[in-house]
C-alpha cells in the first residue's frame, strides 16, 4: 500500500467568518497569526467552496454529508437518524430515530421543564425502564445521552418520518400529539404518542425520581422526542469510493454521520469538544491514522464554540491553535499525502449562529496546480486556482488528485 | 448570412495538465512558447472549466457531448453507439452497439488471442459473412474497422443494453456468456451469444482464414463484442440549437458524437491523428468551415497521445503546433467570429491517463468582456473573468454571445 496516496481532510468546524469591526475589518481567520495556514496555501491550491450551495447555511451533519459524497438533500431526512447513531445506536435502514431530552411534566402533561432540571445523573437507570419495550409490534429502543439529552429508535415495517412533534420546545404548555402526514407516518406516530404516555407512567414510578422530589429537584418524568428522521438505505463509505475511512471528531453530530457511513471511529484521549482541547493530541491521531486508511476525516469543533459565543478574541486564539497543530501534522503527513483543509460552514461571531458564506479551502499535496495565493483566508483564497466549487465536488476532486476516481466515457 | 455570428470551437484533445518537474513545475502549456495562445487570452476572457464536474475524469465522448450541450449522464449508455457511428454506420435510437474484435479461440471457445495476432488484412470480407444476418427477428449489422477492431448493431424491438460483455478481456479464458439484467437486456444477450457462436462456425469456414493458418498467422475465428450501449433517442444540434454545425476530427470517437448529432462530418487530408498530423491543413479546414457553417467544432488530438505516453516535451512540442496554426485561425477567422479554445479533459504526462483537473478555456470575439489575463495556461486562465464552470454550460453562453439565445421569462 505504500504508494497509494492517502488524504487528510481537516475541518475547523465553524472557522469561517465574515469581516469583524474590532478586528481591523479582518476576520478572526485573516487576524490571527498562522504561519503555517499561509504555508500551506503557498504550496497548495486554494479556493472557495460553498458546503451545501451558495447561500445555503449549512447544519454540520449536511456539510460532512455533502463532503464525504452524499447529497444531503436525499439521503438527510432529519438530525435524529445521525444524533443515535452518534451516540452508538445500531441504526438501520428503514428505523426512524429521534432527538429526545428526559422532561418534567405535571399531571396535566404540561411541561414544566424540557430538561428535567438539567440532570445529569442517573438517567441510564431511567433509560433502562424504556427500552427494549414494543408497542403495536414496533421495537423501542432508548438510550441515554449526555445529560438531560437521549435517543429513540423505533423498528418495525412499514413506518414513516414525516410527522410532528411531541416536544413543544417551550414550557407552560401541554406536550403535543405527534401527527402523520401519511399512512406510514400515521404508524409512527401512533406508536410514539403511546411510547410517551408509557415513558411518563413508567418514570414516575422510579425511586430515582422519588428521591429527585424530596431533594428539591424536578423528576425526570417524561421522554420528550423531537427531529424524527428516517434512515435512508446507504451505500457505505467505503462501497462508494472504494477508500477505507476514519474519522476523528469531538462532538456526536460528527460521529453520527461517520458511523452511518462506516468509517472507522477514532476516540482522541484530551480531545474536549471545547476550547481547552488538546490539539495536539487530535492532529498526532489524525496523521496516526493515516497509517492504515486511505482518507482520514478530522474535526476540530472549537471555533464553531467560540462564532456561537460571538467571542472573536476566542476564535481568533483557537485558529492559532489549529496553526500549531496543522505545523506537526503538515511535517508528519509527509510528501505523498494530500492534505485538505477547510470549514464545514461558517459561524460568524456577528451572527452567533451558522451562515451561508463559503468556507476558505486549500488542497496541498503532489500534482496538484500550486496557486499564487500565499494567505489562507476566506478572501485570499477566492483568487485561487480553484475558484468556487460546491462541498458535494470535494471528493471527487480528492479522488482524482489520489488517481482513484474512475473514468466517466472513453 | 453575413451578419450572423459565427463560432469555433477549437478542442485541443488532453491539453490540460499538472505542474510537471522536469519543465520547472510548469504545465507543458505553460512551458510551450506560445504566442499566439496568449494573444488569444489577452485579447479574450478566460477562466477554468470542468468538462463533466468537478473532479471528475471525463471521456472524449462524454465531454464532446458536454461542450455541445447534451448531458452525457442521460444521453451516454456507453462507447458501443459512438464508435459504430465514428466508423461511418448508421445507428438509430433502439439499436444496440458494440465495439468489438476479430478473436482467437480454440476449439473449447478458451481466447487464444483477442486480436487475432493483430489481423491488418481482409477484414473487409470476415465482415461480410456476418453482416445482415437475422437471430430471433433482431437484424445484425457488423461492419470492421482499423485493423482487428469493428463495430456490432443489433436492430430490433424491446432491446436492452444492460448486459455482460462476452470478451473475457483476457487470453486463457473461455469465452463469457452474456448475461442480460432485465426482461430487455436478457434478450439482447441471448441475440448476442448466439451471434458470437454464429461468428466462429462461419469465420472458421472461411479460406482467409484457413490461408492463414497454412501461413503460420492465428485464424480470425470468433467476434468478440464488448461496450454495449443504447442509442437513447437524441435530437440533432440543429434542432437543440439553431445552429447549423460541423466537425473536424481525427478520431472515430469524436466523429462518432459528432455524427449521432447531425453536425457535418469534414475530413482533412494530411491529418493522421498523430504527432505527425498537418495542423495548417486542420486550421484552414476549420476556418473554410466557417463559410457555411454556423458553429464548428475542431478536435486536435496530439496532446492527448503525448499525455497518455507521459511525453512532456512532445506535449510541449505539439502545444507549439497548435500554436502557429492558431495564429492563422486567428488571422482567416476574422473580427465577426466567436473563437472558442480550450481541451476536452486533462491528460497529464504524470498520470498517462485522463484526470479530472479543469481545462483552461478562452472566449475571443465581439462583446466578450476582456479581463487582464494575458497567457493562457491552466492556473493564469484560472484568474480569468469567466471564473469556472461546467462543459454543459459552454454551448449556452457561446449562443448568448453570438445573440442566438432565447430569452427564458420575460
Amino acid at each position: 500500500m505504500a504508494d497509494q496516496m492517502r488524504c487528510l481532510l481537516l475541518i475547523c468546524d465553524g472557522m469561517g467568518d465574515r469581516p469583524v469591526n474590532q478586528l481591523g475589518d479582518k476576520t478572526p481567520l485573516e487576524a490571527a497569526s498562522r504561519p503555517n495556514f499561509n504555508a500551506l496555501s503557498g504550496g497548495g491550491v486554494n479556493g472557495i467552496m460553498d458546503p451545501i450551495a451558495p447561500g445555503i447555511r449549512p447544519g454540520s451533519d449536511t456539510s460532512h454529508l455533502s463532503y464525504l459524497g452524499y447529497d444531503p438533500y436525499s439521503c438527510y431526512t432529519g438530525r435524529g437518524p445521525i444524533e443515535a447513531a452518534g451516540i452508538g445506536m445500531d441504526v438501520r435502514p428503514g428505523d426512524v430515530a429521534f432527538r429526545a431530552n428526559f422532561g418534567t411534566v405535571d399531571d396535566g402533561m404540561v411541561v414544566k421543564d424540557r430538561r428535567a432540571g438539567r440532570i445529569t445523573e442517573g438517567t441510564g437507570e431511567l433509560a433502562k425502564a424504556l427500552d427494549g419495550l414494543e408497542i403495536d409490534g414496533v421495537e423501542v429502543i432508548f438510550k441515554e445521552s449526555v445529560a438531560h439529552r437521549g435517543a429513540l429508535v423505533l423498528r418495525g415495517e412499514g413506518l414513516g418520518a414525516d410527522i410532528t412533534d411531541v416536544d413543544p420546545h417551550e414550557p407552560g404548555v401541554k406536550i403535543h400529539e405527534s401527527q402523520g402526514m401519511d399512512e406510514a407516518s400515521k404508524k409512527t406516530a401512533s406508536v410514539l404518542n403511546q411510547f410517551v404516555r408509557i415513558s411518563h407512567d413508567r418514570l414516575g414510578e422510579l425511586s430515582l425520581n422519588a428521591e429527585r422530589v424530596k431533594n428539591g429537584m424536578l423528576p425526570a418524568n417524561i421522554i420528550l422526542p423531537r427531529g424524527a428522521g428516517i434512515l435512508e438505505p446507504t451505500p457505505s463509505f467505503l462501497d462508494t469510493h472504494g477508500l477505507r475511512g476514519a474519522a476523528i471528531a469531538e462532538v456526536g453530530l460528527i460521529y453520527g454521520v461517520a458511523k452511518i457511513l462506516g468509517l472507522d471511529l477514532i476516540r482522541v484521549v484530551g480531545s474536549t469538544g471545547g476550547l481547552d482541547t488538546d490539539l495536539e493530541a487530535i492532529g498526532r491521531s489524525a496523521t496516526d491514522a493515516l497509517e492504515d486508511h486511505d482518507f482520514v476525516m478530522c474535526n476540530v469543533k472549537g471555533c464553531d464554540i467560540a462564532g456561537h459565543d460571538g467571542d472573536a478574541g476566542a476564535k481568533k486564539d483557537f485558529i492559532e491553535g489549529i496553526d500549531s497543530m496543522l505545523g506537526g501534522v503538515m511535517e508528519r503527513a509527509g510528501e505523498h499525502s494530500l492534505l485538505i483543509v477547510t470549514a464545514d460552514h461558517s459561524t460568524p461571531v456577528s451572527i452567533m449562529d451558522h451562515s451561508g458564506d463559503p468556507v476558505p479551502i486549500c488542497i496541498h499535496g503532489p500534482g496538484v496546480r500550486v496557486d499564487d495565493v500565499s494567505e489562507y483566508g476566506e478572501r485570499s483564497c477566492a483568487r485561487g486556482g480553484l475558484g468556487r466549487f460546491r462541498g458535494i465536488d470535494l471528493i471527487n476532486i480528492a479522488k482524482d488528485l489520489m488517481d482513484m476516481a474512475e473514468k466517466f466515457g472513453a
